[in-house]
């Protein structure tokens, strides 16, 4: 029965963030949120980080365009920033840039490719291998400390992050988000645009259930004012030209570093192959089977590159002749003039569990019957309700049969993946990556592969047997 | 891509609904809905009774209040009023008022109480064997009428007619809708104002979850404003006298004829014993379990009474010393001066599906995970996401275990009674009235029992053996 | 590798057992067991009846007719008993008879009858409720001294004292033995004869798929050298007469004192309910619905008896009319003249286990499989394959749907209760009670009950709050 | 109650077999089965070779080691010979040779590899497209002419052949035999003789839990007379050079057309990964998986070769300098001096169901909870009881979850074939086939890999689009 026009004071503990544009977006979300105020307290393990974002916060809560005022303290400790926290915030970089960078180039070396290795394949798993521990071990702290907070978690793997927590604190009140699916949204509604004829709608007004695992989901329904988008998505991709190789496109953005584009293809070939449209970027969609990623050539016909480890190590430098279009990529992440809403949904989810607004969007939470033909309790992507000091799933239309499957076997991989993690257990890891759908190469290799990414882990694995 | 100003212009299909009067208030709200217009089709067997709807639909929609117009139709044939609807209404009584009778005084013969008779127990599986077969005949004429209308179930037993539906055609887009669960906000919003000090609120603010079988369900969360209300259930039923005898209420109402009175202990008796609230009257809450219906004395105890069969039949006569209780009964139902919303979400639930304004509440759909421990497919009572041509449950929190067993034994009992009834399996129904909890009587009195029911429903059940 | 000609030598850990024929019974068997040799260390907290049991292993190993020796060993603790042993039986009184006698008197006074209460219903419970602890710690003994060893138990009630030995240790080769489906296949072997026109099998020739839980199975399949002995059921249950009224039986019974007889009656009313026969005894197979123990009229109409608690606790009386039939019974117990096969099957399952010769018989094993619509990890009873160092239980012909919902609602009950002893949680229990088909009283009544019957208990529940 | 003195008389219907050595294998195992009699009914579609089996039959029953007769009797159509049959052997060949050669060579131009090809990858696919329509509608045809005969399937794919026939008619009494596990038994019986210094035992003494599915089995348990084989498996792998390449061997093995030589390192390979042996052949194993088959030279590395598709054709020659090989392995057929058994367990099936001998092996049926964690109804391989007119699974010691899941994946795949085939859904089957683990080349070249393998079956496929 608060006064609905004082806003809401709450605590925000952020665990990370530091060296990552998240932490300053969620500053600048919140100081445009006028029904919101109290304390950001940051921890990093590199303090100067979360330093650097106190002075960033003075900037946007002095700016003018701020409609409220958060004190943002920088803390020492983890427990510090818990201690009857309202909402955690967790976004982390599991290890240094160079462990990311090995997540590539190990198994490069044994002709596994990989498109983003955050997530899925040999280098998600060995990512997911490193995180987990940090998770648990911040699951027990978060119950101990503030066991009534909303714990929103924004590392990859995300699947793995948010099943750790729960692994380790089963009433934890955690979520994963991901904006993935807003892209399959924005797509959408420039189709919406072209074939029905209308102005182009806000991403939010393309209804779509979501069905998956984080980075491999499918939308297995879209809609915009009642009207069925799938006859359009078929037309659309029955195109002339639709399906046409995209080589050149890939080597100008490879040559360029537009590391993240694409070109929705892949999306678009599994609903041709599978009947259900893709809905997180390509990058990720081609790393879950093995039919994408068989080579760079292959990878480059469906007009996605690949992204090199020295980009993830700061140490990429475009090409002379391209100076134009990276220099255009730096700028349009800087927001220099004024302070604009992120589009992210963080801050709504906060509101909606405080019962300013209700939202429902998509979000990563335990399978409590949501996909019903996958185990219960592996953290799965729908949508979901946040109401009042409530996160409800809404159960989405159903996988086609081939889809589940996929996403059937990837949750396996993940299940592995945990269970190995929680356990220190190096063989089921090895099983866990020779089933991941990436590694068709024979056992024996997998086994030096597997042997190098562990050895290049091991400062964060301390109680491994390596 | 409607214009939004220009209301909605839809075909209703109406079913049964002659003698009752959802039909007319169906028709009132529709009147006070102004995005609305279109036709009502009617079909009665009784065609009196249609026509008697058409009469009554000039009254409304030639009233002063009246904000929109639609053609009412009465026709022969059930093939003409479904032909092309948007929405199909089912709201029928399953054979003459002397069977619902007989639902009631067969088992009292063979010391089987009940105080409903149309949901469970021996007289509810009786209802049901009669009812299936018109619905698996419906939902076929459906499918080749009007596939893509959304059909909304009003009869009782509500769960196996929906479940008829979908066993029949397992693509129709049917749901069950009650407004049982809105008592129990209305009692919640009267616990809010008393424990919170605060007027008191509209029963849509209290936010339930609700969780089993229509009349068998429970609020397994229960919540005002972010406000948890299970602190004050439990202080409110710890309450000195809150659990005192309350036969002489009983008895009172008895006598003046106040069937649908109840004084909720029941509900709170599943709190007690179960650690959450049953969410239905008490009058169906006590059917569905062996405690309360021992016998008249024990039920009275609980401040609940048995209807009876004459008052089914019309033929019940108020003693004397009570004429004022009756007429004003009676007069409560009139609506005389101004047309009055009737509160029921039938329209609303349209309005959503339509895209004119998004609903959340309560509906019966088949288990497509949201109660993920009982048998998929198997129509359950939750809430849903009514939104623009689409209906999407929502997973509540679990049931306690010990809850989720009573419901499930229920599930049991429905599901083998289905099958039966579609088998015309004689001796399946037979199990299913033996596994009902009510029926704790020696089996060759329950066999007896069942032959009886089954002989005074042989006119509805001609390809069965009897 | 071990020579076949000379006998395997073992080490078997008895506890309990003293006041019992069971030990006796198992000396005697292993009397007759050439191939077997060793120790057999005896445990009971009643120390003098595992002395008494020593002195009695001295008859019968000094008999002319044993064909081995054992060394016979009374202990004062559990630990010396399992330490290194190979096989360990379990056979103890969960409490003193009197705590057996308020199994049966307390729901008595609350109108609960029960025929043999050490199983199921409000005694069988309450029963549960203190031999579960005594399992979990035995359990965790036989773990730490004895790991490889198989643990067979003889205790009732079966399924909770097997399920605690696995839920405080899942890794644990347990087996609960019971003969009473033997008394099934009996009473087949004698109309294989009357039907058949063949001189009578042994039971052993009688081949039935057990499927249920113990004291509530039913011969899913039976058949005599391939014949189907289904048809023949049928055609003995649709005799003239068959189904006749036993009370004046039940009466002469009762004053006699022949509380184990019974008629086979309710065996065939579950075929002729639904469609399958009970293969427990009758006093077993009324506890577990509600429509035998209605009264006890009803009860003798079906020609069975309820044993009187002053039969357990030694005090009933023979009327003077009856002497000579409880001679008679007391008469054969006793075997003065030779040693003799049991016909239990104890013996044969630790030969096969051994590797001697393996066995096919029913036990009490989780669910790995074998009824696959019951939840896996509960305690069933099928058929299972015993050999050499290996148990394996073998799929029965699958039960009927309304059966299966009969022992599904049974395992219901059967969890909470496990899980309310492990927790050691009231309402847990309580509802465990509640859910029982034999509690059909006020929900107020059966709490008063709950109560006393903990009250009765509370010696042995050291650490509930009571 | 047979007199035990006569040979049981049978009619055993025999469809297919006309051009392979199982017609000719079972005609000799049944000639030294003196318990047996009758008459042996035999229908191809190539009347010559029912016709040259007929005459065959002359020989075998007319030598001097048969100890019975059987009239052998060749007819023109399926009706007749399945007609009053008591047994029904299914051993076919799905389509001319040149079909299986496409299988092969048509998934290797674009670069799928397999050993085999009749039961999974693109190549078993192929086959089981074709083959269940026939299996179809021989289940048809048996339910209507023989419904109690025992169906005992020999043709690949086994899985897919067997589940076929449960799909079109549930109530079929059908299951699969495979000697695979065989193999795998007889070189635990070397084991067994190399580490225990016993003489090499039968390879019945060698117990085994299988579980998996038919090809794709593991022995999830294995000892003799008590002996856990797993340590000796253990001490076995971890010898010196064990690992060791195979390279040399396997190109001797293709010079001389050893086809179906194996090392057994892939069945160890499992072990090693997956902590469970592999027990089908090396050749089965590799195809399950996408690390054996990446190419023929990693594929040699395992002690594994190709089958060339000219072998199936019988166009292969042997090199000139390798004729002494291929001699034998021709001469190694022929069974010219006496009658000998086989080996082969159709016949020990055929007296166990007709309850001569019991007989517990493994054989392929569908789920019914031996492996619970795998779809019921999926047809998987387990052990089995055959005992008279009765076969009931044993529920196998569970595989290590890291192999379930590959299991899982299979049947997967198996499942989406079957339903494929049902429905003759296109795309539904190349779904199937881009989930095989073999597929891992990009989606259009796969795309292009099944249109012509469509092509190639065109004649076998009728009805579907192509």
């Amino acid at each position: 029965m608060s006064n609905p026009n004082e806003p809401i004071e709450i605590k925000i503990a952020y665990i990370g963030g530091g060296s990552r544009y998240w932490a300053q977006m969620v500053m600048t979300d919140l100081a445009l949120t006028p029904s919101l105020t109290g304390e950001i307290a940051l921890y990093d393990i590199d303090h100067r980080a979360a330093l650097n974002n106190v002075e960033r916060a003075q900037e946007i809560y002095g700016h003018p365009d701020a409609r409220t005022t958060f004190a943002v303290n920088a803390y020492l400790t983890p427990e510090e920033v818990l201690e009857g926290a309202d909402f955690v915030i967790l976004s982390i970089l599991p290890g240094p840039m160079q462990m990311f960078a090995n997540d590539l180039d190990i198994p490069k070396k044994y002709g596994v490719l990989q498109t983003v290795g955050d997530t899925t394949g040999p280098g998600g798993i060995s990512r997911a291998l490193r995180s987990i521990p940090i998770y648990l071990a911040y699951a027990h702290q978060i119950m101990a400390l503030c066991p009534d907070a909303w714990v929103i978690n924004y590392t990859n793997p995300m699947t793995l992050c948010t099943a750790a927590l729960y692994a380790a604190e089963p009433e934890i009140k955690a979520f994963g988000c991901c904006h993935e699916v807003f892209g399959t949204q924005q797509m959408l509604a420039g189709l919406v645009k072209m074939y029905l004829k209308v102005p182009r709608p806000a991403r939010q007004e393309i209804k779509t259930d979501v069905a998956g695992v984080n980075h491999f989901t499918f939308a297995s329904r879209a809609s915009w004012q009642g009207h069925n988008l799938y006859p359009i998505l078929h037309e659309h991709m029955n195109q002339d030209e639709f399906w046409q190789d995209r080589t050149a496109w890939s080597e100008q953005a490879k040559a360029t570093g537009q590391w993240f584009s694409s070109q929705k293809l892949i999306a678009f070939d599994y609903l041709r192959n599978f009947d259900v449209l893709g809905a997180a970027g390509d990058r990720h969609l081609a790393e879950f089977v093995p039919w994408y990623l068989t080579s760079e050539a292959n990878l480059h016909r469906w007009g996605v590159i690949l992204t090199p480890s020295s980009y993830r190590l700061g140490t990429w430098q475009p090409p002379q002749n391209a100076p134009a279009a990276a220099e255009a990529a730096e700028a349009s992440t800087g927001q220099k003039k004024g302070l604009r809403f992120s589009g992210e949904e963080g801050i709504p989810q906060m509101l909606a569990l405080l019962g300013v607004e209700p939202l429902d969007t998509n979000v990563n939470l335990p399978n409590w019957g949501q996909m019903p033909d996958l185990p219960l309790g592996a953290i799965v992507e729908t949508n979901a309700q946040f109401r009042q000091d409530s996160l409800t799933p809404v159960i989405p239309t159903p996988l086609p049969q081939g889809a589940l499957n996929l996403v059937r076997h990837i949750v396996d991989v993940q299940e592995l993946t945990l269970e190995a993690a929680v356990l220190k257990d190096r063989d089921m890891a090895f099983q866990a990556m020779l089933l991941d759908p990436l590694c068709g190469i024979p056992t024996d290799r997998a086994r030096a592969m597997f042997d190098e990414l562990l050895k290049a882990n091991q400062a964060l694995l301390p109680e491994w047997d390596i």
